[in-house]
C-alpha cells in the first residue's frame, strides 16, 4: 500500500478505447490497496485543435486567453477519466489546477509555479476516492486560469506528488523509459533501469525527448523519485532519483542526439568581454540557449563567435543578435550550417579520466569530424554533420559498450 | 451610452465566421460608447459532442463530472470571441461563470442560482474593457463547477444584468423575437413589439421555444426588461418587461402550440380528495407538470382522472401514478391518445369578458372539438387533435385578428 501519483499524456488518453484502457490500470492499482492520484493531459489533437480556432481568429492570440482556450483540454480529460473509473466501479472525483491548489504567478502561457497546497486531494484519497487531476494548468496570483507550458502535466504530477508527500510519482509516455540511445538509431540500446535526476536533465537538454528539464529539475529540487514508462504495455520503466545505481556501475549512462541545431556565426566583433557579454545576455533575456560556442580572434582586435542553437530558434536568435550587434555598432550574424548534437552523459564520468580518450577515438574511427564541443561535468557534446549523425550515435554506443551492463574505465 | 448585456446562443457562436460576426456586432455597439458585457453559450454540437463522449464511457455519467465536462464548452467560446475581438481592436477579456460571481447550490447538471456578485465585471467595464461571460455555469457554495440546465445561458445573462443594473439585456438567439403565432405555421403572424413578463412565462409553457420560464421569472422577480431578437440580422426583437404596451391595446398577445402532449387517464379511482391529492402530489413530487385536468365521477363512488403531459414525460408520469395507485389500492393508469395544445395568451384578458366565446366560435367554425380545456388568469388552452392543430391556431389568430395591430373587444 503506497500513495502513488500517476501522470497520463495525450496520447494516453486520446480516445474512448485509451481511456478505459487508463481507467482499468488504475483499477488495479487502487485495488491492491494504493492511494492514488492521476494527473491527465488533454486529449492527443484538443490542444492543437484549439489552437488552430484561435489563430483562425488572431495572428497573435492574447496570452491570458489561450490560456483560458487551453485549460478546457485538461478539464474535458478528468471528467472523463472520472466517468470511466465510475463506469467499473472505482470512486473518483476530478480537480482542476486550480481546485488541487497548483498556484502560479501571472506570466501565462508559460507559468511558473510559485506553490502547491495539494487542495483538498489528502482529504479525498482519505474518503478511498482516486483523484484525477488537470495537468498543464493551475491558478495565478491574480486568481486567474494559468498553463504551465510545454511539459507541464509532468511538472504537475511531481509538484503534487512533492506537495502531498506521494511514494512514488509515474510518468506514463509513450516511451517505455529512458534507453542508453534512440531505441531507433541503435537497435541493442538498453532500457536504464535507473537513472540520476543530473543526467536526466543533461539528456533532456541534449536531445532526447523523455521529459522536460524543469520537470527534473523541480523533482531534484523537492527530491521526488519518479519512474518514466509506459502506458502501453506492463513492462518496469526507468526510475529517476538521486542516488541512482548507475552511477557506481557506469561511466556513461547514454548517448543523446539532437539533429535539429543550427549553426550560427557572428562576425566582425570587438574582441572584448563587453561585447561577447552584451551578445550572450541579449540572448539570454531572450530565453534562447546557445550551446557550444567558440571564438575566433580576427585581425585587428576583432572577433567571430560560432554557436550552436535549436533550428526552431533561429529567426528569433537572428533577430536579438542583429539589435544588439545595432548598439555595438558593428558585427554581423548569419546561420552557417545544419549541424547534429551527439552527447555522452553520465555522472561517474566525473571521476573517471579518459572518457573524452574513448569518446574521439569513436569519432575518428567512425571518420566524423567535430570543431564545436561542449564539456560538463558529467556531459561531453560534439556537433557533427547531419548525414553522419545516426552512425556517430552507434559508434559511440558501441565504443562505451553501453549495450552490457558492465562498469567501464 | 448604455450599461448593456449580450447574450449569444450556441448558433450564434458555431463557427469562425459566427464568431467574427458577433465580435463585429458588438464593436459597433462598443464604439458608440456603450458599456458592454456579453454572455456566450458553448458552440453548437459542443455540448452534444462532450455528452456522446461521456455516454460512450457511462450510461448515466454522475452529474459532478457532467458539469466539469459541459463547463469546458463555454469556456472555450469565451477564451475565442475575446481573442476575436483584440483582432479588431475591442479591448475584451473573458471570465468564466466562477469569475463572474454566478453563485449557485449544489443541485449539479441543474443549479439553481443563489447570488450573482458579478466579480470584477464593474471595474474592467470602468477601464473601457468588453467583458466575456461564460454562460450556463456557475460555482456552488461546495466550490464546484455547476451548470445551470437548459436556458441557463438566459438566465446567466438575465442574473448578471440584475447584479450590475443593466439598462437592457439582449437575448441573440435564431428567431428575431416573439411572434403573435409561429411564423411556420400562420404566414401572417406578426412580431410582436413588447410583452409582459407574465404573458411570456405562458407562453414558454405553452410550446413556445423561444425561452425558458426560469429565465423570464428571474428577470420578472428581480424587474429586468430583456429584449428577445436574431443575432442574423438587424431589425429590433421584441422587448419583454414589466408593463408592456400590449396591455393596453390588444387582449390576447399570441397563440401558442405545444404538438407533444399526450393525454392521460387514471380511471378506477375512490371519488375522494385524498386519492385525487395523492396522485397529484405524487407527480408534483416528481417534477412532472401535468396540465388541462378533468376529472369524470363513475359508479359506486368511483372517479376517472384524465389530464395531459409532455409526451416524453409520459414513461415516467405512468410510472409514478402507478406507484401512487398501488397505495391507494385500487386504479388504473393508460395513455389515451397524442393531443395538440393550443394557447390564447394575454394580459388583457382578465378585464375583456367574451374572450372565451370568441375562441370556441373560432374552433366550431373551424369543426374543432375540444373536451380538455384550462384557464389561468391571462390564458386560456385547449386539446385539440394533433391532424388539426395547424388550421385550429390559423383560425384562432385570425379570429382575434392578431395579425392587425388593433384592439379588441
Amino acid at each position: 500500500m503506497a500513495l502513488i501519483v500517476q501522470k497520463y499524456g495525450g496520447t494516453s488518453v486520446a480516445n474512448t478505447d485509451r481511456i478505459q484502457n487508463v481507467a482499468a490500470r488504475v483499477k488495479a492499482l487502487w485495488q491492491r490497496g494504493n492511494k492514488l492520484v492521476v494527473v491527465v493531459s488533454a486529449r492527443s489533437g484538443v490542444t492543437n485543435e484549439l489552437i488552430s480556432r484561435a489563430k483562425a481568429l488572431h495572428a497573435t492570440p492574447d496570452d491570458r486567453e489561450m490560456d483560458m482556450l487551453l485549460a478546457v483540454g485538461e478539464q474535458e480529460t478528468i471528467a472523463l477519466l472520472s466517468i470511466a473509473l465510475h463506469a467499473i466501479g472505482v470512486p473518483a472525483c476530478s480537480r482542476t489546477g486550480a481546485q488541487a491548489g497548483i498556484l502560479t504567478d501571472t506570466l501565462h502561457t508559460r507559468a511558473r509555479i510559485a506553490r502547491v497546497t495539494g487542495g483538498d486531494i489528502p482529504a479525498r484519497l482519505d474518503e478511498g476516492k482516486v483523484v484525477i487531476v488537470a495537468g498543464f494548468q493551475g491558478l495565478s496570483t491574480g486568481n486567474e486560469i494559468t498553463t504551465l507550458g510545454r511539459g507541464g502535466s509532468d511538472l504537475t504530477a511531481i509538484a503534487i506528488a512533492a506537495a502531498i508527500k506521494a511514494d512514488l510519482c509515474q510518468i506514463y509516455t509513450d516511451v517505455d523509459g529512458v534507453y542508453t540511445a534512440d531505441p531507433r538509431v541503435v537497435l541493442n540500446a538498453r532500457k536504464l533501469p535507473e537513472i540520476a535526476y543530473e543526467e536526466m536533465l543533461e539528456l533532456a537538454s541534449s536531445g532526447s525527448k523523455v521529459m522536460q528539464s524543469r520537470s527534473v529539475e523541480f523533482a531534484q529540487k523537492y527530491n521526488v523519485p519518479f519512474e518514466v514508462r509506459s502506458s502501453f504495455n506492463d513492462k518496469p520503466g526507468t526510475l529517476v532519483k538521486a542516488n541512482a545505481k548507475t552511477m557506481e556501475d557506469a561511466v556513461v549512462s547514454g548517448v543523446a542526439l539532437d539533429r535539429s541545431q543550427t549553426r550560427v556565426t557572428v562576425s566582425d566583433i570587438p574582441d572584448t568581454a563587453t561585447a561577447v557579454a552584451g551578445i550572450f545576455d541579449a540572448l539570454g533575456d531572450a530565453g534562447l540557449n546557445v550551446d557550444m560556442i567558440i571564438k575566433n580572434l580576427g585581425t585587428n582586435g576583432r572577433a567571430n563567435l560560432t554557436f550552436s542553437v535549436n533550428t526552431d530558434q533561429f529567426a528569433r536568435t537572428e533577430k536579438v543578435v542583429g539589435e544588439a550587434l545595432k548598439s555595438l555598432g558593428s558585427g554581423s550574424v548569419r546561420a552557417t550550417g545544419e549541424v547534429a548534437k551527439v552527447s555522452i552523459v553520465g555522472v561517474g564520468m566525473t571521476s573517471h579520466p579518459g572518457v573524452a580518450a574513448t569518446l574521439f577515438k569513436a569519432l575518428a574511427d567512425a571518420g566524423v569530424n567535430s570543431d564545436l564541443i561542449t564539456t560538463s561535468e558529467i556531459k561531453i557534446a560534439v556537433a557533427v554533420d547531419p548525414a553522419k549523425a545516426d552512425a556517430t550515435v552507434r559508434a559511440v554506443h558501441e565504443a562505451f559498450r553501453l549495450h552490457e551492463v558492465v562498469p567501464v574505465g
